[in-house]
C-alpha cells in the first residue's frame, strides 16, 4: 500500500501544495527565532527564568519588560498563526479537488509571496498600505481556494 | 493518477469533513475583518504606521491605544485558534478513518453549530454560561473523535 | 471507495503520524482546561460576564485582573499553538512521502516528548535551559521532516 499511498505525491498539484505549505510554514516559524533574537539582544524578557541568567535577584526584575521590537515581531507571529492555518486546511483540500495545475500554482504562489511580503512590511516597517494589501491579498487567495472546495466537496 | 487523488473527495464522509472545516476556517478568518472594522471605527491602533493616515505626529499617538471591544474579538479570534486547529486535524483523521457518515455529520455539525454559537456569544455578549457551554461542546466533539482517531490508528 | 480510503490508516508511518499527532492536540486542548482552572482558583477573569458569577457590579471588578500564573498557562498554550500547527503540517506531508518506518517513529517521539517536556518546563516552571531546550528539539525534529517533505515534494 506505500505506493498507492504515496501517490498523493505523484499529483502535480499535491507536489505544489506539499512545497509552498512548508516553506510558509518555515517561514512562520522564523518568528520564533527572530523573536528569541530580539529578546536576547534587547534584553527583554516575560519568565523570571529566563531573565535569571542576566542577573540575580533584583537585578534581573529590570529585564522583565515588554520592549516594542519584540511585541512588533510577536504580532506578525500571531498575523501569520490567523492566515497561514486557513491556508494550510483549505489549501489541502483545495489541492485534493482536482484544480487545473497552473491555477493551483498561481494561487500557491501569491499566496506564499504576500505572506512574505506581508513579513517585511510588518518588521521594517514599511508604511502602509504595504501590510495592509499584502494580508488582503493571502486573504482573497484563501477565500477563492475555499470556493473551489465548497463547490467540488459541498456536503452538509 | 489524477481519478486516485480526487477519489477522497468522493467519499461523503470526506466530503463533509471538507464542507465544514471549510466553514469553521471561513468564520475564524471573519474574525479578522470585524477585528480591522473596530479597529478602524473605535480609531484604537497599535502599530504607529496604521494610526498615521489619521494624523501626523502627536496628534496620530492618541489612537495608539487598546479598545475594549477590539481586544473583546481578538480574543475571540484567538480562542477560535485554539480550538478550531484540533478540529481541523484531528477532524481529518477522523474523516480518513472509516466513520459512520451519520456519525461524522452529527460530529461535524455540532462542532462547526457550537463554534458559530461561541462567536456570538463572545461578541454579543451574551450572559454565562452560554459562551462555557458552546465552547465545551466543541471541545467535547472533538474529544469524541480524538478518541476514535487513536482507537482506529493507534501505532506509538 | 471506502477501502481505497482507508488504505492511508493501513499505512504504519501514517498511522503513527495520526496517532502522534492526536496526541500532541489533546495535549494542546488541556492547556485551555489549565488555564480555566486558574482563573477560577486565582479568580482572575478578563471577560466581565466571566466576573459576574463572583459578585456583582463593583464587587465583581476587581477579579477582572490579570494573574502570573494564568499568564503563564497562555503563553505555554500560544507556543504549542506556534509549534504544533507546523508539526500538524510538516508531519502530515512527511508520512505522505514515504519514509522509513523507524524514521518516522524517531521524529514523532522526539517531537511529542519534547512537547510534552516543554510543558512541564513551562507550569512548573524548571530552570532554564529546560524549556528552551526542550523547545529547540521539537523544532529542530519539525525542521529535519520538512526538509524531506522539500526533498520528496519540490515543485514550485
Amino acid at each position: 500500500e506505500m505506493a498507492k499511498l504515496t501517490q498523493l505525491l505523484d499529483n502535480e498539484a499535491f507536489r505544489a501544495y506539499a512545497t509552498y505549505a512548508t516553506i510558509v510554514l518555515l517561514k512562520m516559524m522564523l518568528m520564533s527565532l527572530i523573536t528569541a533574537y530580539f529578546r536576547v539582544t534587547r534584553k527583554a524578557f516575560v519568565n523570571p527564568e529566563d531573565a535569571a541568567s542576566l542577573g540575580k535577584g533584583e537585578s534581573a526584575k529590570k529585564y522583565l519588560r515588554t520592549d516594542q521590537d519584540v511585541e512588533r515581531v510577536r504580532r506578525g507571529h500571531l498575523n501569520d498563526l490567523e492566515n497561514i492555518v486557513p491556508f494550510l486546511g483549505i489549501g489541502l483540500l483545495y489541492a485534493l479537488s482536482g484544480p487545473d495545475l497552473s491555477t493551483a500554482l498561481m494561487h500557491f504562489r501569491i499566496f506564499a509571496g504576500a505572506r512574505i511580503l506581508h513579513t517585511f512590511a510588518y518588521l521594517i516597517p514599511l508604511p502602509q498600505p504595504s501590510r495592509g494589501l499584502s494580508w488582503a491579498i493571502g486573504y482573497a487567495v484563501t477565500v477563492s481556494m475555499a470556493y473551489k472546495v465548497l463547490k467540488t466537496a459541498w456536503y452538509l
